[in-house]
């Protein structure tokens, strides 16, 4: 017991988050903020008419506490039409304040004391102090490029400006150690695709992979993120790629969580929703009862409008098409930079992460500001580019156990507007 | 273990809640709904204008996870003008998504398991699952009224369709008892006033005599709900009434939690505070961050807006006025009713609760619809108004550790439209 005021759980997690020290950085320096995983643009106009109808209109009294009818007919249609997945709105849908909420009630349900979550590296970090909070352990299982990029090979891929995900880019999960990891104790797996840092989306082969090795665990939880479903690049169509609630052996163990706030480039809306097996569904429902009672009924008849107009899904193309681009855009600005970084071409999502190894930084930017005490190179390397060169970017460490590993890497946010990004780039330069 | 699915923490917290049976039960039998604490007149027209508004303008992208600064200074000026209380905004105060959600974060952020909390019975029948959730222990101290009022003797009472609340209306806290329970293990208390469900005030000597036995207990955190601090009756002003986080011996280790939902009439709203001292709020802090990370802005800014504009405390005035009309035209539908019921006048809140031991319900109400186990009396006497009167009101037994003494009493919720209580009070005559 570290404090005997604070619980126990909580007490490695007080600190000021990474992400919002890195912003107070980033306006204390006039920074370019390619940091948190927030769009800069406007959100869709359509969004803002719908809360601001429902405002003046709509009952604003507690709701069902598993969502609003309306909401849950409109995720669940929205669901078919894009992803062929049936829901019954009954027993296979709850709505909760965002994907980070859901994941929380996810964990709250079905985790005991002791139970392992195995998650792969780089995994978004918040999924650590969630599965603690229950008295959990989790287990890392990591993903490595399958190679290092140099800047002139992956210059010499572009094509009329353009380039395409390939064999080079990929990375790769450590069957192996996978295998190692899993045991009686295993309770659940996350499969966050598209991936937060590495921007990975799980081919067809892995999901199947992944399926056999889960047969001898028939115990395992598949929890899916999906909150970057709809930014899916290349050939894949938004929400339309190689899924676990969609594959025929996984779907049936699948917890699918999703964000209605990084559909609709509004991280703000905080709607998200898990879909599922009632098995799974029952209980997250009632973790969501007594963590949020119920969503504010405003915003979720206007998600549920928003969803209902957006159902043809040209807006989800349209957007899909925006992030490929920006995502390029930052990519070449990053290989035209003078640091000598290397990089993938990401596959979805909001981020693409580089290798720093061959990056020269000052020594003094390893010693941390507060306290002196020694930081990992992908630390230095984001302060020395905050103090420097004036650009945010996200050490890596914290999304891998293995930090020796993580601390070769750093992440950068393309959601962002092509002014900021080119902003950003020319301070690389 | 009881399933091998759903953590055994929820195991028992399945079933569909008991306000949800009663509201589909309410809408099945067109009843008159007297259950659920929402209120069914509209919300203040400056509330769903400021939501629009805000909607068309405010940013709409993750916000400070403690909450936008707007929100947070316009909450703390309106907490030191209406309770005289001083808030450093970095430290001392955090929002959350509704009462409810703050509840969840401060068990989460202070109970460690086996840690004890001491509620007062009847409780809010939510605190025992989110303390529970921790590994913590739910521990009931009883409230006892002073006497069972006759319907004569309390029809006497009313002078120009008035009543005051008297000392015939107590209830006492059985302060033996309640230092029986306290113990090294005892983390926290809670001190819910006005109380849900009976309408208590607790009073100054009632705190000063707390506060004398917590000196013994120096661990023991206060955790004072204060959900309905704008509604008390009387000689009280909205938000000035013997409170914990203003008592001089309790304020130092209180935690005060608000709701702005219920401070304008608008439950879905989603809006709650805590206050206190910095080493609570700081893991408060941290537990909203991984559990919601942030409210939605529009809400934030909104709310923001409505504190700013209601400052001035008329708003405030008036809604007190209001439901202590509504609460003695309850009280006074249900002393003309054909029920041999107890009654006592509730000092603020939205509820009352009646003793039932002389009513007399037919036998078949006895049985469970669903799987025919034997109900408490209350539970009996709830299915025979919503079958037969036409009428919902909410059992007491989940609201008391001694389901004896809790079986003898039903909630009747006052914060409804004239018409509503009228037709209430009609089909009870
Ligand atoms: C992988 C992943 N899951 C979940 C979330 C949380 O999403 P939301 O904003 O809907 O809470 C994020 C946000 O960054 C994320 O990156
Ligand atoms: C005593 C008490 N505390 C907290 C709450 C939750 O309030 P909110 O709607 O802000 O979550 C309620 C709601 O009924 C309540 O009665």
């Amino acid at each position: 017991m570290q404090d005997n005021i604070i619980a126990d759980r909580m007490a490695p997690y007080l600190q000021l988050q990474m992400y919002a020290k890195f912003t107070q950085l980033a306006v204390k320096n006039s920074c370019v903020n390619m940091g948190q995983g927030f769009p800069n643009f406007p959100p869709p106009q359509f969004l803002r008419q719908a809360i601001a109808e429902e405002a003046l209109t709509e009952t604003l009294q507690y709701t069902i506490t598993a969502g609003h009818p309306r909401l849950l007919k409109a995720a669940s249609e929205f669901f078919d039409k894009h992803m062929g997945v049936k829901v019954d709105i009954a027993k296979e849908i709850v709505a909760s304040s965002g994907a980070q909420s859901v994941l929380a009630c996810i964990f709250q349900a079905l985790l005991n004391p002791n139970d392992e979550v195995i998650c792969f590296d780089p995994a978004f970090d918040f999924y650590r102090p969630l599965i603690e909070f229950q008295g959990a352990k989790h287990v890392g299982v990591p993903l490595r490029p399958s190679q290092l990029n140099s800047k002139a090979s992956i210059l010499n891929r572009f094509e009329n400006g353009k380039i395409k995900f390939s064999k080079e880019d990929e990375w790769h999960l450590d069957y192996d150690y996978l295998e190692q990891k899993l045991n009686d104790k295993t309770k659940m797996i996350i499969v966050n695709s598209p991936q937060n840092p590495i921007g990975k989306v799980f081919s067809v082969e892995e999901l199947d992979r992944l399926a056999e090795i889960l047969e001898k665990h028939p115990q395992v939880i598949v929890c899916e993120d999906a909150a970057y479903h709809h930014v899916v690049f290349g050939d894949y169509q938004p929400f339309s790629y190689p899924r676990c609630i969609t594959h025929p052996k996984l779907k049936s163990k699948t917890v699918c969580v999703t964000s209605a706030g990084k559909m609709f480039s509004a991280t703000g809306l905080r709607v998200g929703f898990a879909i599922g097996d009632e098995k799974y569904i029952k209980g997250i429902k009632s973790a969501q009862t007594y963590h949020n009672f119920c969503l504010n009924p405003i915003l979720q008849t206007a998600t549920a409008k928003c969803l209902e107009q957006t159902i043809d899904g040209k807006y989800f193309t349209e957007i899909r098409d925006l992030y490929e681009e920006q995502s390029t855009m930052l990519l070449k600005g990053l290989i035209e930079s003078r640091l000598n970084l290397h990089c993938w071409v990401p596959q979805g999502g909001y981020f693409l992460v580089t290798d720093i190894t061959d990056v020269e930084i000052p020594e003094k930017y390893f010693k941390d500001d507060q306290d002196g005490h020694q930081l990992t190179k992908d630390f230095a390397f984001a302060y020395y580019m905050a103090n420097e060169i004036g650009v945010v970017c996200i050490p890596c460490s914290p999304y891998f156990e293995n930090k020796e590993l993580g601390s070769r890497f750093v992440r950068w946010a393309f959601c962002k507007t092509t002014e900021t990004i080119q902003d950003a780039c020319n301070r690389l330069k």
